[in-house]
């Protein structure tokens, strides 16, 4: 596969990224196990919440190339309000 | 499969539940797709706050289960400062 | 004052609270001073975040103290489901 | 007072934050006097969770202004990449 360049990611990152989501993914199928095996609920919901914290710990990282990559490429070509307002936004979404 | 009278899910809940877990997981895998394609971040950066509310929504279902069920039933039997201390941590652990 | 007998907290767990909340009252105070210095925008920030942190903790001692006295006497008078549904909502609340 | 130029905020908009602070501020008061009344756990709650969503948007709109201002002039001095640090340092912090 060919490096994209408008990617603020190289293809160890990308790899790094979608290793991170792998687990997550099977996580995620650990749940609908424990679901099927009736396994305490509190167990289940702290592995729950352990997911939520992991796939927003992949979202900080992306954010942090975003914010290094595109919105620094935004400001410097005069676009930076916009890609500024876009995360403040996208901020708003993930401290829900 | 044999419905364990342990657990506070009919076999229709479980089924339910797991069915979300499933799309969750599918989304998962999405993400990985929009990742090795490098699309834009902030279109990624979406669907991982999407996922994330998804997860918390099946949280606060088994939630309601587990304290209509397992809560009421430890209260009933003398057990219910112990429920609740277990289950406040696990509302600090949602709430971050 | 006289203690009501409606309510789960002893005088002593009042007072603690609500000198809790008066350090709280503290801090959003010099939030505006600090606004009003033009001081720094992340230690604002910072500051804020710590407030909210602080405000959540009460929340947490309030939410114990509730489930332990009024969720459980509900629990014991029969009236555990709609208590269960009303705790789950503020937890969605608290979650956000 | 002389407005200073290092502030991304105009006396306006200091003074449109420190009403919604003082507004806050009053807010925390009004639950000291609801705890003192032994008022019911949950409309405490609720009020506790409305007020950490006051602050939390005080701390976005500060973060706009943030952003707009001393993140952009950061990226175009040359400093971009630590400021981007410091705000997805904030950013997670926020989403707590």
């Amino acid at each position: 596969m060919v490096k994209k360049t408008s990617s603020p990611r190289t293809e160890d990152d990308k790899t790094a990224i979608i290793n991170r989501l792998r687990r997550i993914e099977g996580q995620v199928r650990g749940i609908q196990k424990m679901v099927n095996e009736d396994r305490y609920c509190v167990d289940i919901l702290i592995q729950i919440s352990a997911i939520t914290a992991a796939l927003k710990g992949v979202g900080f990282t992306l954010m942090e190339e975003h914010t290094k990559h595109c919105v620094a490429k935004a400001v410097k070509s005069g676009d930076g309000d916009r890609a500024f307002e876009e995360l403040v936004d996208l901020i708003k979404q993930f401290s829900r």
